[in-house]
């Protein structure tokens, strides 16, 4: 019943504080999970593998590479850290891009999420930034124009299923189907369980993603193992449930979790329907729309920097 | 190289123009087209049917039923007329959707056009304002607390090939392979060669639909033939192309078609990309936009009337 | 230090509290205040006048008249609801607006706030749907066309002191200076202590209003005072600040208020700007406004209705 | 009757080409006039000084000074340009600026036209990427922090008299008599005569401005005589009226201007309402709105490039 967080490195903190608290040493890791830690003067860039089932389970999480990137400071503060988390965001998806073997790969990006939710935007908004070529490329005379450096890119925005009426995974599902890519990379706003990550940590997996709360249960996740073809994350946590902080807080400041009674008393309060959120939401969303977009970008079309997207993108 | 209207509505004007100035009666239809026209004190419909493949080439379009509903008047001027509006679109849609045979059949909406250029759209916003429900239709205890009279609709916006990289009409094989629909009914802003149409008109017609110019010609029409089951096309012009409108002028006040070197002189003038619209036009396309959905929301979920509709979608 | 609401309503719940704690009789009001409350189906509406010093003291808020609207469900959830909260609106207004003796007074509303901030462009919204006629007024010609139910109003958006690097009272008051309104209508989005009251209450009242929080502590209160004519506020939560929200909320779970180091390590993690707020805020704004503008609408042009309204703004 | 060009080159233009065909040097400027160009690869600087009442009379124009930045290409088409646009801008202001011989004088950015329809909202928009400090600059403590290259700007988007109530001019005084600012520098789309000149002309004068068309004839010009301080005006082409394009391509066409009775044809076609513009106007107006505000904002504030805008306004 209660809120689950979207991040690995949330689960990973809460083992360390359980730990911690078992006076273990915090950083020792559960068998099968390995990580590195790369400090940067405002971020630090943090890589996760898990790869036995038990580590899985331990920490909640499918086995597969997390890459993190978390600022130091409150937000996006500046021109020159968001290019930095452009170029940083482009180096490690290499790690995943370079698995395609084929010569010139075709890639989708895939914006989930609501484009007139605010918080919930994101994914909509990076697709609006990609610089697209898959249809270039396939015309004989136009690619023979193309700028050399151009990768084949392709994005959508499928909709939620509030708004478009189908599931969509089978949206996606279908858009695979006649596009054809080789990869898919989803790009997703995500809640986290603290404040402090809002804005200013993103998530990349390889071990795909679950799109926001559907009706019922049966919602699809988009994985390789659903579509067929290799599924990149990214999140960025853009909200908190107001419920869920209220819990974690009341917990902290009490030293034992809420009982049934005062869970049910929050509930009334905060419903399913209240979020916490920075005041600029806004400005937030458009500076980390920036840097991925920027990113993703860069890291397909080889050679690219960010003058060149800006200058396609105009 | 000239700019081509549309609408058959104004295929049908040139011919009778061309008749009148042969001292021919102008109200005689040529063979295999059949034509009525109901007339209201604010707007006008026509209903024209051809029939014969001879009269479809002299027309210069496909085998079919038109339905254009014409304002009297230059914009939709009031609420009242906004409703009239959407109640005659969904008395006449109902030529269309009563040929599905099945029990509780499935509609999709397919808004065409930019969402991001204003005058292209009509067909992303109309999706917006669909009252979707295919996807608690397909859930058992969702389904049994749905309002009786909700038919199963679905709806979504592609978006251009640019924006993409991907073909429209492929998305929109891939999303009815995976939906499934009974048919399609695509909403699409159009460009006339008049500017008394524009935002005045809306045809409906059976023969299917072109998206918006694409690259190269390989442009894929949205038709049964092509997407296996019936598209129901409205489109609405809500542009002039510049190029078009000053030939027409032309021709008219000189008695003669423009010659070689007056439309490269022109074309250079006016490129490709001028064209001629209302100063209101953000206003014009969302009372357009309010008609036409409220129309289809109507049409689908029988029993609804607009404040039903308004009342969904607040 | 603490956050403080904009809200007399719930500094009278506040001394109830603390009242109900000492055993006093909780439906007791501080001498010199002056309630009643009339309950309907969805909402109530609450009346507090505050004539003494001391009662204004006591509850920290100005002399003067308090009109709350709360409604009883989560949002305004039907056309049929926000109709009742316009009309209501509209007959609290006369309160204030009858007070002006002047044949056709002028009467300007005033939208507070930052448009570009979602939650806080509820008075900037409400400025884009007045009837505004003062210009047609000024003009003999035009005058005589008018429709006779129509008041003279006037309506404007004055931005933010970051965006415009002008005071907003400045601003305002040279508006005064040159369209010699009689009375202002003041709009703005505030803050509350409660999620429950978020976008579910509208609070009138003819004390005047402090635009949100600008540079330093020289901010200008709009008033009858200050401007000179009577200035009445219309206000509606639409967030609540998140560490007002975990203080008030550790003091209900301990019992206790957060101590200095609480509080330290609390600001720390919300900062001043996480705020609370529906997800859906983009739709209970717009709710929001056009119930308010409905209501003031119709309080302004004597015999409107919803629809008159509607009409005028198509 | 006819519609005005608001473009003074449009003027001399006018002028030259009857001049010509007067078989006389098309060189030669009225008595009075003086004008230079500075040719660069992809845009051309026209400096036009009207001295004499009688040049002023046979232009049509005021007398003072127009700088013309003419595009050599068909719109800002790449992000070098638009940085060579909005340096060259920035160094023609100074013309301008440097006759204010007070020290940090204070410049009021106007914002005209209507925000809410694309071709009329460059003026708002710009005000949207000002860098203000007026308020900063009031506050000793705060002006003790503050970036040391930067002047003192404030910035207003009074909004249309149809949205207000109030004439346009009548805001912009009361405006000014609580800001003090000891410049006004008010930016406004315009309307040319040929399309060719839409979004790729941007004239700058001393002349002052006259808002857009309003109701009755009573419209207040906004200039250093009616305000009382220097009044710069910069202007952008953004639209064509159809019916003027439409008459002078007749007159080209035929040899001769269109008689009343065809005037009377034209005029039911287009009725006043209908504009000719891009297709991608909404892209064009923020490249623009880019080039004009970083322009002001390095004119403003001394020392900063386009970068430092950037990092302000991000």
């Amino acid at each position: 019943m209660k809120f689950r967080s979207d991040l690995v490195l949330e689960a990973k903190e809460l083992i360390d504080e359980k730990r911690a608290s078992q006076m273990e040493a915090a950083d020792q890791l559960p068998e099968g999970v390995f990580a590195d830690t790369e400090e940067k003067e405002e971020y630090r860039v943090t890589r996760i593998r898990i790869e036995s089932p038990e580590a899985a389970a331990q920490l909640e999480k499918e086995p597969g590479t997390y890459i993190t990137i978390e600022l130091k400071t409150e937000e996006i503060s500046s021109l020159d850290l968001q290019k930095q988390i452009a170029h940083t965001l482009s180096a490690e998806m290499n790690l995943f891009t370079e698995k395609l073997t084929k010569e010139d790969p075709c890639v989708m990006i895939v914006g989930l999420g609501n484009r007139s939710i605010t918080p919930d935007s994101l994914g909509p908004r990076v697709v609006d930034r990609m610089v697209v070529t898959r249809h270039l490329k396939g015309n004989e005379q136009l690619r023979a124009h193309l700028d050399r450096r151009m990768g084949t890119v392709c994005a959508v925005a499928p909709g939620v299923m509030g708004i478009t009426g189908i599931e969509t995974g089978a949206i996606l599902q279908g858009l695979i189907d006649v596009a054809h890519p080789d990869m898919v990379i989803a790009v997703d706003a995500l809640a986290s369980r603290k404040t402090s990550r809002v804005n200013t940590t993103i998530q990349i997996s390889d071990t795909g993603i679950v799109p926001g709360s559907g009706v019922g249960n049966r919602r699809m996740a988009l994985s390789q193992k659903t579509l067929g073809i290799p599924v990149i994350a990214i999140g960025v946590p853009t909200v908190v449930d107001a419920l869920t902080m209220t819990c974690d807080l009341l917990e902290k400041a009490t030293g034992k979790e809420p009982d049934e009674d005062m869970l049910e008393r929050l509930s009334d309060t905060y419903g399913s329907e209240m979020i916490v959120t920075p005041k600029n939401i806004d400005v937030a969303i458009e500076r980390m729309c920036i840097a991925i977009s920027n990113g993703l970008n860069m890291a397909l079309h080889k050679g690219f920097d960010t003058t060149d997207v800006h200058e396609y993108l105009m």
